[in-house]
């Protein structure tokens, strides 16, 4: 505390990283690209887990838990899958170490050599297909509409707290169906619950749209996505959900008995999102003083600090806040009374400011005779007194007005960054003088878009699905094009 | 289903498996010794887990997030501590698959070897110190008290669904704390929890001890157990928290400046249960016709069966129920109203028996014209029928009544399988023919208590806590005794 953090407009991936590590979220750890996330950090990510739980177990998902490895095998079964994530694999070969002959300490122990080798989990498809063989025979097994939250592994060699890291958390959705169009409805309904989750709960925009060739998922017939947009005008992949047509379950050979009796391959989806969202949470609206949070989501909503001279002072705040604790409580609003006696109230102003407390009350000698409180919110900065026997409702309501705020704010922001071109020179200095989202007509072609991408850094975020069919002419070859298309710099 | 489960006293081991898989709650995965977890089995850990985390945190523990993988280093550090674990290590010592040059498939890239191999946590002492040596500097950081829900791995050469897996699900407590007594008291605040846990929610009677040293947990001073008695006469030991000493600050210098300034080591404490604890709650409680849950972990603790002729009976009674399943779900009371068209009432009776749900309640025809509905417990196969209107307070009645039940039935079970002894020869005899705890005097030697491992596989389960002290002479040595312990045969 007391040290300021970078500015914003200084450095953004500095502030970004003091920020996380100043606001107790994470840090790095001993072992290369893998963080460990602070019990302030982790309590966000708890209240996102239980908000997607409620929201996948409303949509008829069930949840169950997959082996952490998976034989080399069985990752080689679908060659895109593999071909996709072989180049960035935790691989385990042996199970034992025992203590070297020379004495020179604890050694791997050759004897101890697997036949086949494990990997560690980058994601569950193929373990997940060799088990649905075994549990689907009939049109009556499906459709199976399993969810995992789990831990998986993807050797990134270049890592950031949250963004990317070598471990991550997530949840991942894997789904059987009996028809292709009941697949392609769940992954377009995953994709529209996470947009909901999106917006609804951490108060960031997305555009919802469908990944390009080179973008889809290794294994994925279409990629559909939700993209965020970040302060400093990059874009964020905030979720995914894919429809993988029949790939996994032929590589699997999961077929189903029809209702006619015939045999068929079962339609399958994939969809997750991680603990990469508190990384687009924090940088969607958090400012040159520490986090802000979105009411939905903060640990803490609202904190009570008491300033006081000597400890009497302190015990009759104490008394007169206890019920205001209570109501408050009552009402599911998580509260902390902060009443460290080793602290001074300045510091914990900061404190909280740098761990983006949506609402702050103080309370000293004077509102106890004035019966007010001091009530400062953390998205605008502002305070104003209160009287006591108005507070409760104050604070509901700016829980609620912080929440829309936040979003509005967000949404503005980045509304003002999708900036139409249609010549690639304008293309190339929106970019760069701006950033943001470029909407733009493109050919359709994995060249044109290799080559914008070799010469800008942008790749094509999305195809927006919820934008208007437009023809036009693609900015860099002047080929003919059915609609545009989104490109940004991203994370 | 249809097929009859294997009974108890033909094969327990086959009923048990039979069990486990009959119900759905795991299977054998692909990879070795790894399980796959299915829904029905995931949603009695979830209740576990929501319980537990609720105990925990009011305990006022938070959760946070450490990696999965420990560099080997940081294993060595505590000798006791990888002397315990080298013999199960899954062992990371690659992060690449590449295509073979010959064309045979994919293989790990030899020029992707890590520097140091990463052992995949068998349990996180060492990476968790090693992060805790940056957290504490003085005692204003104490105490600290953590947890974290993860998965653990070690490589177990004989393996049993839930009982003993390679990958298993667990939670891991580890706190720090300025004094030997504050460690030592949170180390029997969480052995009491644990026991709390189990016999309140669990239903499962069990006994507080410490271990013995050649049972302790690898780098523990002390080890506090609660343990468990089966149906077959075998103990469980179904969770440990240890008393860490210093070991682990010396291991990773983590030291404090206490409030006079000097310089101390940090004591330790780390405590954890697993989805083991799925394993004792079947073989607490279950019966020749398959599962019986606890009312409190049941996924499902109503069913409703509708006995129909016709899908214009089905809507009367669908009808009919409606009201009485939302109440009883505004009660907090899950309920499933079982309308497949495409299964028997028959079929279902057996499958809700088999899956043991506490409570089933059957509606037809005449019930309708009656106003009543049979309503059957689970625990002990009975059933009534009962008038519309009282329906409610019923179901309440047996959810309650069930749970104190099955406690009662398992404590009885376990108090008459608790023999005192004071010879061998007799020792023995118990053993054999009846099983369960066996209460003898010990001469306290690592010797002796081999001696008896050796010659009959019975262990010193735990030296109880609540039992009186009682002088006595070792049943095997005739040395002197000071108190007994308790014997026999675990999981």
């Amino acid at each position: 505390m007391g040290k300021r953090l970078t500015k914003r407009n200084e450095d953004y991936s500095k502030w970004y990283n003091e920020l996380v590590v100043g606001a107790d979220l994470a840090e790095n750890s001993g072992v290369r690209g893998c963080m460990v996330i602070k019990p302030y950090g982790f309590a966000i990510w708890e209240k996102m887990q239980a908000e997607l739980d409620r929201m996948f177990k409303e949509t008829g998902h069930e949840n169950a838990y997959f082996p952490l490895f998976i034989p080399k095998s069985y990752l080689s079964k679908e060659a895109s899958h593999v071909e996709g994530f072989a180049k960035e694999c935790a691989v385990v070969t042996h199970y034992r170490l025992k203590n070297a002959e020379d004495g020179s300490g604890i050694i791997v122990d050759p004897d101890a050599k697997l036949e086949e080798e494990l990997i560690v989990r980058p994601t569950s498809e193929t373990i997940i297909w060799d088990t649905y063989r075994r549990w689907i025979q009939s049109y009556r097994d499906l459709p199976l509409l399993i969810n995992q939250w789990a831990n998986v592994v993807r050797w990134e060699m270049r890592t950031r707290l949250f963004l990317r890291t070598a471990e991550f958390l997530w949840q991942e959705g894997h789904t059987a169906h009996a028809t292709e169009p009941e697949a392609i409805e769940e992954a377009e309904k995953i994709m529209n619950l996470y947009a909901d989750f999106a917006e609804n709960h951490m108060a960031m925009p997305v555009i919802k749209g469908l990944k390009t060739e080179s973008e889809r998922f290794a294994g994925a017939v279409e990629t559909y996505c939700i993209e965020g947009m970040m302060q400093d005008g990059k874009a964020l992949q905030a979720g995914t959900s894919h429809f993988l047509g029949q790939n996994f379950a032929k590589a699997f050979d999961v077929k189903f008995a029809t209702k006619e009796g015939k045999q068929e391959y079962v339609w399958a989806t994939s969809w997750g999102v991680s603990t990469r969202l508190v990384g687009a949470l924090i940088m969607t609206h958090s400012d040159d003083n520490g986090l802000v949070l979105p009411p939905k989501l903060a640990p803490i909503q609202v904190v009570i600090i008491p300033i006081y001279k000597g400890l009497e002072q302190l015990d009759a705040i104490s008394e007169k806040i206890k019920p205001l604790v209570k109501e408050l409580r009552s009402k599911g609003i998580s509260v902390k009374f902060d009443n460290r006696d080793t602290h001074k109230p300045g510091f914990k102003f900061n404190e909280y400011e740098l761990k983006g407390v949506p609402v702050r009350l103080a309370v000293g000698q004077r509102d106890l005779e004035n019966g007010t409180y001091e009530v400062a919110r953390r998205d605008t900065l502002t305070k104003e007194v209160v009287p006591m026997d108005g507070v409760v409702a104050k604070i509901e309501f700016l829980l609620e007005d912080i929440q829309k705020n936040i979003y509005q704010k967000a949404r503005d922001f980045r509304d003002t960054h999708i900036t139409k071109v249609d010549t690639y020179e304008e293309f190339k200095t929106i970019l760069e003088e701006k950033g943001g989202f470029i909407s733009a007509h493109w050919d359709g072609t994995l060249e044109t878009e290799n080559r914008i991408k070799d010469e800008t850094k942008a790749t094509i975020r999305c195809i927006p699905i919820d934008d208007e069919r437009e023809a036009g002419l693609c900015m860099v070859t002047g080929k003919r094009s059915e609609r545009r298309v989104l490109f940004a710099k991203a994370y």
